[in-house]
């Protein structure tokens, strides 16, 4: 981590590292559709680009960060081992049922339903305790350090951010001409993936709920340290802390972090039911929250980016 | 229509029509984007290119048709009216509402609670009766006569067929390599324009569910003939019998109807939502399940496509 801190280098992941991970992960996973919707169909301040990832295949982002990492090293017989509020869990059971190998997926007791089927209906291995996803985080690593399986840590990995990256590398690809993309953080590999990926060419803003604002703390702090977890996306959204790699992407390329009230996610996950027909997850819908209720205003000329990154929710909430 | 059947003359929609279709209704409609899918993903025979049309505004393609007529004709002081089983009704209210008119629409018995609230929300005033669409139709066409209100009809206007064109127009320019597309077929208004935008270079076949079997009557008795109504997509494709216009159009370029059961649909869209997190109606549904239970089996080299062409259902029937 020191060496990429220093001036003038380039922070991991660089362009070369997206790239190559896109390269190995296009066999399994899906190139997400953009939607683009005038800013009359939404309410939103102007138009705006939604990239489609909650059509991502196990329904979040997390598959390309996933079969990233377990892409670049061989799989050990005992297979790989996450922790997760949920979507990481999914997409790692889903790369490992792909892939071949077992999987032993943590969650804490605040993963819902939705995500504890989804995790099984892949065929890994569910344990669920502790109250938050660090506590879940802890018992993987200690029941890796036993087993010797590969961990795929949710956000916080060199190999997990690139491949989050990739998402970036599309989205330039189809919509050269944006220069505001909203992200929702939660550990902030997504984010950090993608604002790795834009640098300078575009700003990358960074949502969050008030009940888990980790990156709004960090920044404010100057360093990755403990935030508060809760609110209707904890279990998306709910990591304690930022990871250190993302960390220091973050305070180059990311210039905004916001936050938004529980009440603005649950009504912009409303309007993507009522406009578009599309099923966000509170976290999946936390960034187009903050377009939605005037948290980001768009500077004169912006066009904006928004990434709807998750689904994994049941659909009977939205009747 | 005795003209346009003449053999060497083009059939309505012409290409030019669509095309016109496609300039008027731009500002009002979306482009809908496409998902490609690999055969493991969706257990499909080949790779499949879903056309998500249950994107569009109002949750249907019927916007298309709708906007088509409405900006073709001078609009009367009694506003537009319509029968329909919902999609088409929402639609004419979505577009009512956008061109500042009043919008009178008629929905028979069967038509459920998610399609007569989006007609309510979006301003129309809902007349309910009558066992099926035809019975709808009759009513609106005798109020009609009384106010002097423009008839939007549901599939059987040139201007609706046109509209409905503007889809094929999209999808040929966004998937160009498609030979074969799998269409819903109700009345027959969206597979009709889109076999006249196709003309010979692509093959749109037809699928329709078992309880609603218009244009697999019509095609078997050479004319628009009527057919039953019912099983789960009848408030969608529960026409009586296709439409004079696209029944034209369709024993010249549809070489295929085929039919599916209702097990086959209900499929499809638990598929469509496990699978890639979309929410589609039963009509919605309909022309994959062609595709999933081996109705449509694709020859040798065959690219794929499907359109996804309605999601207003409760998002709480898939849970």
């Amino acid at each position: 981590m020191s060496d990429s801190s220093l001036p003038g280098r380039a922070l991991p992941p660089d362009a070369a590292a997206i790239q190559a991970a896109a390269a190995r992960i296009a066999p399994h996973i899906r190139r997400t559709p953009l939607l683009r919707l005038a800013a009359a169909d939404l309410g939103t301040p102007c138009d705006v680009t939604l990239k489609l990832e909650l059509l991502q295949a196990a329904g979040s982002f997390k598959p390309r960060g996933a079969f990233n990492r377990m892409l670049s090293h061989p799989l050990p017989a005992a297979g790989v081992i996450a922790a997760s509020g949920g979507n990481h869990g999914a997409a790692v059971a889903y790369a490992a049922r792909a892939l071949g190998v077992k999987a032993e997926i943590f969650v804490p007791e605040i993963t819902g339903p939705a995500k504890l089927a989804r995790i099984r209906a892949y065929g890994a291995t569910l344990v669920q305790g502790g109250a938050t996803y660090n506590e879940a985080r802890d018992a993987s690593e200690s029941r890796a350090a036993g087993t010797g399986a590969l961990i795929v840590h949710a956000y916080d990995q060199p190999e997990v951010l690139a491949g989050q990256g990739t998402l970036a590398m599309e989205l330039e690809e189809d919509a050269p001409e944006l220069t505001h993309i909203l992200v929702a953080t939660g550990g902030g590999g997504l984010i950090g993936g993608m604002a790795a990926w834009y640098g300078e060419r575009a700003e990358v803003v960074s949502v969050e709920p008030e009940g888990c604002p980790t990156l709004f703390t960090a920044l404010r702090e100057g360093a990755p340290v403990p935030a508060p977890v809760g609110g209707v996306a904890a279990d998306s959204l709910g990591a304690r802390q930022v990871g250190g790699l993302m960390f220091e992407v973050a305070r180059r390329n990311i210039g905004t972090a916001l936050l938004v009230p529980d009440a603005a996610i649950l009504a912009a996950q409303k309007t993507l039911w009522d406009v578009c027909r599309l099923v966000a997850e509170p976290g999946g819908a936390t960034a187009l929250a903050a377009l939605l209720c005037g948290a980001f205003v768009p500077p004169p000329g912006a066009r904006v980016g928004v990434v709807v990154c998750g689904a994994n929710t049941d659909p009977a909430s939205l009747a």
